[in-house]
């Protein structure tokens, strides 16, 4: 990139197509980028500068003491110095010595400041430090940067974890010239906008996976509380009330039943939201008046729910498949053999029991084939790849069809067992039956939204109609043949 | 980028270096960008050029009465005023209101027209929405983009989804351009050349995975054929001859031995064209005749029809590891033990059935390993991490021994019930036997191909060398030291 | 991109703006692009640059008569006249052919020449291609580039395969105008610094997943060791000693049992160089010396050696769910109901066997949760989007996890077997007790370095304090508002 500099620096080498020029490779060099600082960052910028061909001035106060820990090829001179002689500089300061340089405010005037800074903490109070800098140097045009990229992946050159490096700045041509260095030196540039982003952008270095701590929270919650409520009714009521040892059942067969409804609830909830946000939208007759916040919340950690779902749906079939293999499942199998011969029957099959497994296996296997993609398209390079249409008819239409097949998984596998009274114990109803509860509010909301008058109702709303406004109905016709409006709603 | 822009706007800031111009951080601001249009898709590319730092001037016939619904920074104001003030002018209207623009012609020379239109379904008799745009104004610069990008999209700058935006226009410095300004936004622009292309990205929101169409269809009907021919063999026999109901294999065992047949000859599919085009360039005794059109489009598929192999051999694994977990197969064993003693057996062991089962399953599992990696180098970001050489040894060579893998596997699981009459059920030969029918042409295929005098004439066809021109005969031994002219075959 | 290109022909339209000029799309057109060379290469460079909306001149000593080779729009001419006309040449010649340009050297004169060729075999003798030419034309700016591409993808254009093109040159302009001409190809460029990258880039094409070959290898060879181990233990002592025949065991048990035996060890590879590491700076007191060499290139081998370890580890997986549906284990199953009858008792029941097993099998799927979790989060398009914080997290943190699991997959699978004289056949101990050596070592190593007085004093040195350097110490306390120094260790 380098557009500036190409503007100037560019010229030359046309100029030799009119034969007045004679460059060599050796003045064929790159920019030349100062840096303010000499602490790590310093040190490994310059090495990474280096590399990739441009030219390094550090200022320092002390420029003699600093020289050893640079590579020689950096120029160590004063502050003052380094600044005047680049048109990028490189502020590898804390924010307690932004004051400091004060005094280079004029040599400063007409340069691009790159702000690397990062807080200890994340804080809400104060100005950014790039905002904080921009005030200090109104005349130069400040731009945040580098600064969720580690010292040592700028001096390893490490070709794995994030290359992406995020940039804002209130001056567009800085912005993309800053953009061109971080290209040049093998980063990502990610145009972030104005330099108001500069809080997101140095609060980034402590996020930790934020939109994974609601969902992954939420399956934990919902694994202990199923999980207890198992233990009570598998191991626990047997105990008590028959003096039964199951407790055998805790590391494999309550977490193997468990799983699946923690998988089943997440699963609902990833579409849940879009359905209350369409009655949202009928109640109030228009899609210009935005969703509150929870919902909006809700919606952007939908991908994340899915893919918890998906994790614990992958694990119950794991478990599962495990079941035949254990020393248990083999001496059950061998007494029944046992008492079979005692009871001397010659052949044990219950055909509807046979059934009933045989079909609800079926609908498991298809149900985790149905998410398995839906995972697999959720991977950012294969969704990138995607349009608009293609990516909702597989998040929407197969994902849906994946809720539908694991409801007729969870129906099957429990079968009657609703209907009797042994499988209550303790009064309590058997598990999969509260599992139902959120998937039929989806399913019955659904349908209500596929009747033909509330559908069209819904379809109108979303092209832009208000209810008591006609203006806009004449644009619902037309709206059409431009990019839709539509929200993965 | 902004390239153009720069070469202007970059100056006062490289100017100051001469100490001439004090810029505040204020005029530092970004490009004036045009919108003609009122629509959703107006409002929403108003208020992301505005969050991208652009300044947005919108061109309307009535601006008073539009003004409330665009954010409060866009200018409204009247049409040619709007088209005046901005280098880049956004045409977000529809087709048939593109005449109404006519009386804008002078006030658009020169300036760079973007639409952004899209049609209500995939036309193929007229021109392109961009081709008709720019037949009107033939003195602008017209470029076709962002109409992949959906209002929704573009309103949230949400992350998810497809952010590719597609952009052509015959006029190079344009479309950079506009790439830049897309990149400014947030989008990764992919440039698609000229714009004979804009009928293409206008059909792009039409499209609904085209390249799995084919692979999907192949693979539904190879399933009902070998499900309905299992089921005749494995339900409908013993039910009419022996009276046996078998019934309960229906949702499991026969899906089971369905999936496993598809897989097999869609993997067989995959490597078939290639040797095809092999025998075609031997016959022909050149490379440079085109295929015929079905072998080039079988060839586009290829990595398409892999995948869903891949899928149908997991679902098979599935399947199989389930068979154990069953009640049917707990009381077939439990049956089979209480056989077993009143027969007074005292031990139940066929050391050829053992062995059979030991080999086929090791193969299986073979072949799965070998096809999961084929499937995850089939991933965009690891596929674009590979250089030419080592995507084909994985797709050509550790496809084809996950092809021979999977023939052995079939091999080993047939054993010699091919020769034994009692599994021609209806004179019908069991399942297994079909599917090896293409595999094994192509595995003669390849062995012929790889005779030494074969493989020399393809080795120098595939190098420039043509039958009856001994001119291009010397290339041959020069080639190599350039790029090689090599396709997947 | 194009930035060259933009300062003077981005003017014209700008200028339009001003009302001077009237310029149709025709005259709108792309740059001029030269080709020295006439092969495959060169023409299918032509027909891509063509599709791309460049105008291609090819040069040759004798244009007319290869004018049928390329397409028609290409202007076949002298090669002076071609380099005259063009600013950027692609040299499609051979190393050999370079010297007979000598003639051209005025002509060629502040161009940018593009040396696309590669070499048949890796040599490392000489100086790269691309450094032989700059040497030939030392007033030409040389850029190496585009040897990566095969013809095949630059013809058909390709959607698979890699996209990546590696450019380097000593004059970033010259870079940054080709990188641009790369993307409007459909290209991805990839800056790759001064010429002296030309060697790597040229040996690239040769390079066969280099950083695969010593973790494939480790694992080839770690499976032999384990699988001949066992075959001793497992079949050749019970058919020495006990005349039993468990040759059945060959293909699926003995594999079943080494694949973890592998992967444990390999796991346990991927974090001992981190514990190494760390010792290593704690024995120097300082982070500023270099690693020795074998520790830097284990270190870099980390992810492939976690992959290969995770793949191991799913094979076990899925060898160990394809236990119970074997002929064998039914067999055995029955045989032992049998037993169980004759012998007249009524229950069996191991109550420790129980446990045993239901608890390994619990680990063995935790493990293998936590083992996809890194699989995942190593694919390119995720851990790119991936703060440095977070994928320490996970590749330090939930790596580390999943060995402490595997741990005790293998502690509670070997039970009390270790103490029990039965199971040292031929006086040789479990497998399992072998593999834990290492992880034994790492955890050790880890706790040792999570001492109180060693951590603080391993943290020091890691934020940039050196034994008897007392200077750096004023750092410490500051560095932490700069992003950090760390290393993944």
């Amino acid at each position: 990139m380098a557009d500036m500099l190409d503007s100037d620096m560019a010229k030359p080498l046309l100029e030799t197509d009119r034969g007045n020029s004679v460059r060599t490779l050796g003045a064929c060099s790159g920019e030349t980028v100062g840096i303010l600082g000499t602490g790590d960052f310093a040190r490994s910028l310059a090495t990474r500068l280096l590399c990739s061909g441009f030219k390094v001035v550090v200022g320092s106060r002390e420029p003699k003491r600093r020289a050893g820990t640079f590579p020689p090829e950096a120029e160590l001179t004063f502050q003052e110095d380094a600044v005047k002689r680049a048109q990028v500089v490189f502020v590898a300061l804390f924010r307690e010595h932004y004051p400091s340089l004060s005094g280079l405010s004029e040599a400063m005037a007409g340069k691009i400041l790159v702000d690397v800074s990062n807080n200890l903490e994340v804080e809400v109070n104060r100005e950014s430090n790039a905002e904080y800098l921009a005030s200090l140097f109104p005349q130069s045009a400040v731009v945040k940067g580098f600064n969720v990229v580690s010292a040592w992946a700028l001096q390893s050159g490490s070709r794995d974890g994030n290359k992406q490096v995020l940039i804002c700045s209130d001056c567009p041509d800085a912005r993309s010239h800053i953009a061109g260095i971080a290209r040049s030196m093998g980063f990502i540039p990610v145009d972030m906008g104005g330099l108001c982003s500069a809080r997101e952008i140095e609060n980034l270095p402590h996020r930790l996976l934020p939109f994974w701590k609601v969902p992954v929270l939420l399956a934990v919650g919902l694994f202990l509380f199923f999980y207890l409520y198992n233990f009570v009714r598998s191991v626990l009521h047997p105990y008590l009330m028959e003096n039964k040892n199951k407790f055998y059942k805790i590391p494999v067969e309550l977490v193997n039943v468990t799983l699946p409804c923690v998988s089943y609830v997440l699963l609902s909830l990833v579409y849940l939201p879009g359905v209350l946000a369409a009655f949202y939208q009928l109640r109030r007759g228009t899609k210009y008046r935005p969703f509150p916040d929870w919902l909006d919340q809700w919606m952007l950690h939908r991908k994340q729910i899915g893919l918890v779902s998906f994790f614990c749906a992958s694990l119950h079939a794991l478990y599962s498949l495990c079941l035949p293999m254990r020393r248990s499942a083999r001496y059950t199998l061998i007494n029944e053999a046992v008492k079979q011969v005692k009871a001397n029957l010659s052949s044990a099959w219950v055909e509807e029991e046979v059934w009933r497994m045989e079909i609800y296996v079926s609908f498991g296997i298809m149900a985790l084939g149905a998410l398995s993609l839906l995972a697999v398209t959720s991977l950012p390079s294969i969704s990138n790849s995607m349009n608009w249409r293609e990516f909702s008819f597989i998040q929407c239409q197969l994902g849906f069809v994946a809720l539908v097949i694991g409801t007729l998984h969870t129906l099957t596998f429990g079968w009657r067992r609703a209907f009797d009274g042994n499988h209550y114990k303790f009064h309590l109803p058997p598990t999969f039956t509260l599992t139902l509860l959120v998937p039929f509010v989806i399913i019955l909301g659904k349908i209500i939204l596929l009747l033909p008058c509330v559908n069209r109702r819904l379809m109108m709303i979303r092209r832009g109609w208000e209810r008591g406004c006609s203006v806009r109905l004449t644009n619902v016709n037309l709206t059409t043949d431009l990019p839709e409006i539509s929200s993965p709603v």
